[in-house]
């Protein structure tokens, strides 16, 4: 079976993503930081807990930088969410040796992070590596129902719910930078992984 | 587990689909008919050969006369092959009692056919079902090696490769219209499913 790095928050949707891909791959789920908090410990848990082995990777503070100074124009995450995550799995397919096919949770209905098709094959090209969303091809109502079917989560207000995805180091960072972060985050709803059904 | 209908060639992609989607769905296989020539019954053949139940369903012949009008003013096929895909789409999603999920082989890297975001979520709300596509997020060389991995198949040309596709039907309706087919549809390689590794 070919090795697979999978993105990794702790969250349901890379966590079904890992589900999906496990069906044919050596999975192992892997989480960038900043070192800016210890964050991705919360997703090294999860993946514990879902029994799959985890790895945390190493990302460029100066992109940090770059995303809270575009969330700042921008007023709104998206785009520097976007930045962060291409980053992630640029860092991601160029550092695992052994692994052949790197792959994130996105999904069909998502608007960021998203990466279109030919971004998508410069990934490959330049990296000798495939690069796989298993959920692209799964609307939300689906990915709901698998969800359910198949994880146990908590679910609560983004901020009190540990999660190791990226939202929780650029939140310090943009506090640390003076601003708002409930103005350019919102407060939302989020999901994190705590076993299967 | 949710029952899933699947569009089903006999083809490498539409079989590669059914595997994913059988790890968490009871998957059967449903061939589109106009009812112009026999061919679904090479998918019956090939979905027998990978251990997976399978139904043939009754096309509109008038979707196929304006896919060939479509094909003739083109002079390629790819608009009336989108147009008959859409057709069989909506057509499956009504009409199997029981069914949740309406799936296809459509991956990343298809030019055709193809459904868009919109057109996905248009399908699921008036038929009151999920539309997946296991393939979306898979690229041409990430299918590849799965292909070869997972499935036995036999390639050759398009013309004595015996598939339950819509081409052979089309095909067939052009000559019948005094079409040159060949024009319309130039040879190229395809492959049906023999079995499973």
């Amino acid at each position: 079976m070919s090795q697979a790095g999978l993105l990794y928050s702790g969250g349901a949707d890379s966590s079904l993503a890992a589900l999906l891909l496990n069906q044919f791959h050596e999975v192992t789920l892997l989480t960038g930081t900043f070192g800016i908090t210890e964050d991705w410990r919360h997703a090294a848990a999860a993946a514990e807990a879902l029994g799959f082995p985890h790895q945390s990777f190493d990302l460029d503070r100066s992109v940090a930088l770059d995303a809270i100074d575009q969330m700042r124009t921008d007023g709104y995450p998206n785009t520097g969410i976007q930045l962060v995550h291409e980053h992630a799995l640029e860092r991601a397919a160029g550092q695992f040796s052994g692994v052949t096919v790197i792959a994130d949770g996105t999904r069909r209905d998502d608007r960021v992070p998203t990466i279109d098709t030919p971004t998508a094959q410069s990934i490959e090209d330049r990296h000798d590596i495939d690069y796989v969303t298993p959920l692209a091809g799964y609307g939300h109502r689906a990915i709901n129902r698998l969800t359910d079917r198949l994880l146990t989560t908590n679910v609560g207000p983004s901020e009190t719910i540990p999660k190791g995805d990226y939202e929780a180091e650029l939140r310090v960072c943009l506090r640390e930078h003076g601003e708002s972060v409930d103005a350019i985050f919102p407060a939302h709803e989020q999901s994190v992984v705590t076993g299967r059904h």
